[in-house]
């Protein structure tokens, strides 16, 4: 029989995502496991090959039905080797990913980054479908990024491309970000930095006319999610925090559609999920820092793929991984 | 005898400058004239045709030798088709610059960008040689960028790739640009910037302790180049001046580096040549705004072609455009 499908597996610290994925990109079938570090990481790569065999038993077909396996790992990988250097959660330090599942399943395997991968599978069959230059941010606990050229991920000199959320974006000061540095975009426009912003806008609410001064006394606490849904819900307070988001990302992206002259722009994440009382403003506020009649067309979109983003992009790698054989 | 020479063309609005390169990209014989605007433009290729045939006779060499031509010009191209929309100072709107000068000439010629070219000059046989992926800006009248990507320009998906000096540094206010935004790092870091902020600070200096002071009296007027000139000499003022086109520099090469991972950053154009007193502090403020660890150490190199780099990018074109046929 002839190999017609893609293994795409999204690895993250918790879940193992797996997808047989058809040569057009459609997901055949899905499946998951809890990510198993034991054995020194080898554990996760038990899982996946039991994961190839149970699939392919559920699916009725053989090993040699597919071309090969794409994965998207967290960490500092080296792509072009698969080889690991380094990936906290999972226990693997200097860890030959893409040697060992070789060896242990017969299939080529291809390796990138956990946020390449998402921004890969928006280019192929998401909100960026059909375009070649592609800026991806991915706004969650915290803003991720990819960048594509010409239909591949850039990776840049040490592999370290589209960190999108450490932009500096307040030059003097700002909030102190995980990376060390002051006032990264990751700071502000994060779900952890969105609730960080609604907490000291509260304070300063004295008179607690907003909606979210009364989920914060029942709750004891604010979610990101409280702030968009108050936004969306009219609240004040809440338009005016998603506006200082929408803010520093139009600047940023303003300026990256300067540097880049993306096709089109594309933001997921759970932030993103707020609409139009985001994008609106976001949209907005680019315009006012793109280049006029140049960038400042580019369409920018909502990711449409949500959790299937990463199996879609990390069975791309093994198309493309193809045509450059 | 075998094809071992390119043609590169720089032209400019009030030069065209022209010269035989070697295989290697040295420069064998270099020429130029001035850009004749008649003939609704075509005067511009009858005297690059004439070069052409002047230098081959100065060489003893024939046309037989060149394997190609090729050429950065201003204005808004179609690089691919080397179909020029318009370039308004050298009287050319809907212009097929490439069909015209290969009827003319009988030779293969590759159309680009003159910023882009520069860039492709350094990534070749200056500053950047040997890196693919490289960061270069140009701080002149204006400030112009090009962007390279695995050994060739990224432009966009409309060709307006690279134009670091519409950069929004000045978030909220700022200076009017030519581009019509608020704030780009062009009104603060090219030479016209560096004069504005020199006659802003020297009204400010009510002491008249800065020898810009008298160098204003002097002439009535105050250039970048006293600017640089007065910083170097320890100036107090002309030091602060250039501190603050560092931040704004440090700020946009920083969040840049961050998104594309370069191997290495190259800055060129006049008032590159300020030397140490503009490097040092460019590259203190670039450290503050990278990421620690993996963009920082990236190499922050001057330009070391000058005028030349065009004429070699123009003949890199031309490597270029070999390898891909």
């Amino acid at each position: 029989m002839s190999q017609t499908m893609y293994v795409g597996i999204d690895l993250g610290g918790t879940a193992i995502k797996l997808a047989f994925v058809s040569l057009e990109g459609e997901i055949v079938h899905l499946m998951s496991a809890p990510t198993n570090v034991e054995d020194g990481g080898d554990g996760i790569l038990h899982t996946m090959d039991r994961l190839i065999s149970e699939g392919l038993e559920e699916l009725g077909r053989a090993k040699g039905d597919i071309k090969g396996v794409g994965i998207g790992a967290p960490g500092f990988i080296e792509m072009s080797t698969g080889f690991v250097h380094e990936a906290v959660n999972l226990g693997w330090k200097n860890y030959p990913l893409k040697e060992k599942l070789e060896g242990m399943t017969g299939l080529p395997v291809y390796v990138d980054n956990d946020a390449n991968i998402a921004a890969l599978g928006e280019m192929w069959k998401g909100a960026g479908e059909g375009a070649k230059d592609l800026l991806c941010i991915t706004l969650g606990t915290g803003v991720g990024g990819g960048v594509i050229i010409n239909g591949t991920i850039h990776h840049g000199a040490k592999g370290t491309a589209g960190e999108i959320g450490h932009t500096t974006v307040i030059a003097d000061g700002g909030y102190r970000c995980n990376c060390g540095k002051l006032g990264c975009l990751e700071t502000l426009a994060s779900a952890t930095g969105i609730v960080r912003l609604a907490k000291e806008a509260l304070i300063s609410d004295s008179q607690h006319t907003s909606s979210l001064a009364k989920v914060l006394k029942e709750n004891g606490n604010v979610e990101a999610k409280d702030v968009l849904d108050a936004a969306r819900e009219g609240d004040q307070l809440g338009k005016e925090i998603l506006g200082q988001v929408a803010h520093y990302l139009g600047v940023t992206l303003g300026n990256y559609a300067v540097l880049m002259n993306p096709e089109k722009i594309v933001i997921g994440g759970g932030v993103s999920k707020a609409g139009d009382v985001l994008f609106e403003p976001i949209r907005a506020q680019y315009q006012k820092y793109a280049l006029p009649h140049l960038t400042g067309n580019v369409e920018i979109a909502p990711a449409t793929l949500g959790n299937d983003a990463g199996v879609i992009g990390a069975a791309w790698l093994v198309h493309q991984g193809e045509q450059n054989h």
